[in-house]
């Protein structure tokens, strides 16, 4: 199939615009009141697009947090792994807890439990590269000698994730700067690192 | 008020069937398509006599997922902190990877993001308590001189349970007891325990 560039750059204005559209629904309504009629509306789309590209509303909003996260959350290399991970945690539990991502997100993990692929698309999409992604990480500091070469490098990152979840679903207060760096400060002596 | 032996019995075996029912149906119909008609016509009560103990089906179905809990998860003290954590933990993971226990917490932990009274009655009647249980438990080790007594024990709860809760809303296969140990075993470590 030819497509034409400006075919192209309306689809990809169409798909900013779903997206968008898809956030400030979340915020105005709360997730539970988001339908893909109100999306294709505000985005000015229709719904026919939207179904097209995302077979649920619920997949509009996962493409939307992960974007978000992913700019928010890089793993970046100073060759310091502590003030990587930290860099790393922080901007994760401040999207989470930032209107509309939170909200958006909480809605995504509670209809995952009912959507099966939801659910697949959950962890293809955003989990599994973004643990992946941090293994990584972990990984170069492991080359770099920062970290045991036995260490448990999935087991860090459920370590180091599984506390933002938890605050996370509970809705307890999102942890500060002080406490994610008690906490990764916290897993890195776990994996015998800087001993 | 005066209420006559036989009353009371009649009130906790009304309590009773109200739980039970709550769970059966969440199994049979999925936490989503319970109702609090539903649950009083299975155990033979008024919907009346629901809404005076209960404000929500929520409620409901976390007063039986919470007597489950702590059925399942004591805080046994037989001198080795590693070996009680484990058998604490690995009591919380079977019961929230089983049927109906799992999927109603699934559920409840839902309806928490947009049910502010539900949210604080988790708080308050199942986390609160269990926090402070865990935290009671690690404190006694602090007292046998296993654990630092500087260690931060609030933090070490979350590290224990956070992982625990992650896969349980990601709906990742549920820790088995060879991961459950390691946990366990980095959580101490990353406190400075048995060093």
């Amino acid at each position: 199939m030819i497509t034409s560039p400006s075919s192209l750059r309306r689809s990809e204005r169409s798909r900013r615009a779903t997206l968008d559209a898809a956030l400030e629904l979340c915020t105005e309504k709360g997730y539970g009141r988001v339908t893909v009629e109100a999306i294709a509306a505000r985005a000015g789309v229709s719904k026919k697009t939207i179904y097209r590209w995302w077979p649920s509303k619920g997949a509009v909003l996962l493409e939307a947090f992960t974007e978000a996260l992913v700019g928010a959350t890089p793993f970046v290399d100073t060759g310091d792994i502590a003030a990587d991970l930290r860099t790393h945690i922080n901007g994760a539990v401040r999207l989470m807890s930032t209107a509309p991502y939170g909200p958006a997100y909480a809605g995504i993990l509670s209809e995952m439990h009912h959507d099966d692929d939801l659910a697949a698309a959950v962890r293809d999409q955003l989990v599994g590269p973004r643990v992946e992604g941090a293994v990584a990480r972990l990984r170069g500091a492991q080359e770099q000698g920062q970290i045991p070469e036995t260490a448990d490098l999935p087991l860090a990152v459920e370590m180091l994730y599984g506390p933002v979840y938890y605050r996370h679903v509970l809705r307890k207060p999102a942890q500060d700067e002080a406490t994610v760096a008690s906490l990764v400060a916290h897993v890195l002596r776990s994996l015998g690192a800087g001993e």
